[in-house]
């Protein structure tokens, strides 16, 4: 038995039913494009890590209301059989132009647009929101740990307590697009071949009567992977007892991997069990570090010189927990022939189809970005968004995950370090090309 | 195809699996109890709504893993093979104490206790922890919303920045049994039979030439469900439009439900529009607000007045955005005869089988609580934890999920109205029975 459902289709709003339903009866079927973009800035964010592509188009490709889906929505007396024989047939024959995974981006920049006839481009809509927004959300997150972890290896330990099933599978994906090593995960190392890792929890060490017992028992079974978790009662004497462990795994010819700290002020533990090791000596073991880290904290304990050589990182990044939602939209930009602005107060969005460019210097590094019309050309910036789909179906296979992964690296290495301040950073430019400015004065006319 | 994975025994941390092939190794198989609890109120929180029992308990009863289970497991090289032999046969056969879905509860307080032998009872940790924790964050977060709503109906709209598939929908089923009154999410309207709710979004009024015309379409088309938003160019002329489109439905003898804003001063624009439509005559055309909603807002906004009869609620409460996640954890407490305590710094449990009490006063009125221990009984107080499983099978059939939201209702009114304010929160009083207190000074000495 799952507990999931085995499709989709019919998690979307309402609205994007009553409303085609209204367009499939007034015979509204032009083309329309809808453009994705974040409006605003979340509190401390300057850039945004792009993920989440590879579900969407997955899910567009496949697109087809059941048997089941159609009864229900018959029953729920709203809509015509007109309009629910309709639905048997839809599938999405769209255009998608997209910002592959790992790539970043920036406030209002557009980084996916779907043009398709009207219905098909409105009904994907809460899916594409949804999966885009969530995984971009979690993506910049982990790179924010990753940068403040200044080269130390993250692992992803937040299944726990992600929103649910399908976030903790999509926090691991999103965490290793951004530089973390390996994910906890089981079923994420399973379906999408993210390293796994992960040794003991403190029910571990209670189980036994003394913890050595523990911690030997673990060594024995492991000899290759043993990470002992040393403050179920005092860390330091936990340390002490490891020391031993280290020493009789080194007399077997076989090596203690590391320690665990998972309470207590790490950054002063750190360095009291990293002289305890040194002088066991033990010094190639490892210290790893867990309890409550995000961005923010692995800044202030590196900063205390804690001695820690990885981090597990959990919850906090899991759940985003300083900023869970990016306000990200989905909105019309063309109808027909016709450029769509909504003027909502706060709401004003970027009408007609578009691209966005990049510049950069000469050794590669971002100087500015540029958002035009899609048509057009810049002799010196690159554009971004791919064509990814054509009339329904896909223009090329889904990149590997470590090519996404790879693709994040060489991008974040190319972003200048005043963006990626933990605070107070400065905004990314980010300019209208002349060509869709005169786009949005007839729009707005 | 489906996007999510059909079984989810893998969705764990990797050292529940390290640490079950210790216990096998080593032939440790005394029962062993684990409690579920929340160790920490976050801030503005005094009290707790329970929810996501059902999943755990359907999780726990057809727990086995598949074939392709194994195989990846057996790929990692971990584990022996004796031990992948072992899983293959292995299922949940422990026993149940939980809180039903739809009580109120308070930090410290077990939700849930699990006893089965150790490898068992370890294994479940993660996915207990992902659903209970989530479900209750979002289920505290409703009931805090509807509490400020002070009666006005709460539909959620939060699907499309919930994080995934699954969070969607659990997040309609938790804020309906903590009261909201419909939800966007037709899945969820499928598979939970919420009511479903929705009309139009502003693409859909950018998609005419004329607003009017957007409104009049769709009012032929849902003659009894038309709720038109108001707001894509400007609010007040947008009511202007809905009342001539109310005076024409009024006249053929249907009836206008509602408007809808989305943007701008709420409050102040509820009180203009409301005039408009009162002057129409449209009195019982009732105002819609969405954007931004969460408990503080709603507050606020009614605080100013606002002329609002329903709202809609989505982000802020679909991802809880002030506590995104609460600190629950699930310890082990007992293995075979022995009470266990966890001492690492601020991270003690309560050791032993535990049970907590309600104490009411006449008029059924909560007064406090008391954890004591699982086999004890108390004259003046109910019991709250029921036994739902024995040997891995459901005791009883689940509640319907109305009579979930029914034990909510009474519950909360009986909580008391200073528990209930949005911040600076008085702490509920949970007191320890003697007995409780002396197996606790067995555990740590």
């Amino acid at each position: 038995m799952s507990p999931l459902p085995d499709r989709v289709e019919l998690l979307t709003d309402l609205y994007e039913l009553t409303m085609a339903a209204s367009y499939f009866e007034n015979g509204m079927a032009d083309p329309a494009t809808f453009s994705l973009f974040v409006r605003k800035y979340p509190s401390d964010r300057s850039y945004f890590v792009a993920a989440g592509l590879e579900d969407f188009l997955d899910y567009a490709e496949n697109f087809r209301f059941s048997e089941s889906d159609l009864a229900y929505l018959d029953s729920t007396g709203l809509f015509s059989h007109g309009f629910i024989d309709y639905l048997k047939t839809l599938r999405f024959t769209g255009t998608v132009y997209a910002l592959p995974e790992g790539e970043i981006f920036f406030q209002d920049e557009p980084i996916l647009e779907v043009t398709a006839p009207i219905i098909e481009a409105q009904i994907v809509e809460t899916f594409v929101i949804n999966n885009k927004n969530f995984q971009s959300v979690i993506a910049t997150k982990a790179a924010r740990c990753v940068h403040a972890a200044a080269g130390r290896r993250l692992v992803d330990f937040s299944l726990r307590r992600t929103h649910g099933i399908d976030a903790g599978l999509k926090v691991a994906r999103s965490s290793y697009i951004a530089g973390f090593v390996a994910t906890s995960n089981v079923l994420a190392g399973k379906l999408y071949g993210i390293p796994i890792s992960g040794t003991m929890a403190h029910s571990y060490v209670s189980s036994f009567g003394d913890e050595i017992d523990a911690f030997r028992a673990f060594a024995r079974l492991f000899p290759d992977n043993t990470v002992l978790l040393i403050d179920t009662y005092d860390t330091i004497a936990g340390a002490h007892k490891a020391a031993v462990v280290g020493q009789e795994m080194a007399r077997e010819g076989r090596k203690l991997i590391g320690v665990r700290l998972d309470s207590g002020d790490i950054a002063s533990l750190s360095k009291e069990v990293r002289k305890i090791l040194d002088d066991a000596p033990l010094p190639d073991v490892h210290i790893f570090a867990s309890s409550s880290f995000d961005e923010y904290k692995i800044a202030q304990t590196l900063k205390e010189d804690a001695n820690i050589d990885a981090f597990g990182v959990g919850t906090r990044m899991g759940v985003s927990s300083d900023a869970p939602y990016f306000d990200m939209a989905y909105k019309l930009v063309q109808y027909g022939e016709r450029p769509i602005m909504k003027l909502s107060t706060g709401k004003v969005n970027l009408a007609g189809e578009k691209q966005v460019f990049r510049r950069r210097d000469p050794q590669g590094r971002f100087l500015e970005d540029v958002i035009g019309t899609r048509d057009e050309a810049m002799e010196d910036a690159s554009p971004l968004l791919e064509h990814v789909m054509q009339d329904g179906r896909l223009l090329r296979k889904h990149p590997f995950l470590d090519e996404i992964r790879e693709r994040f690296k060489e991008n974040f290495s190319a972003l200048d370090e005043k963006y990626k301040a933990l605070q107070g950073v400065p905004s990314y430019p980010v300019k209208l090309s002349a060509r869709l400015k005169a786009v949005q004065k007839t729009a707005s006319s």
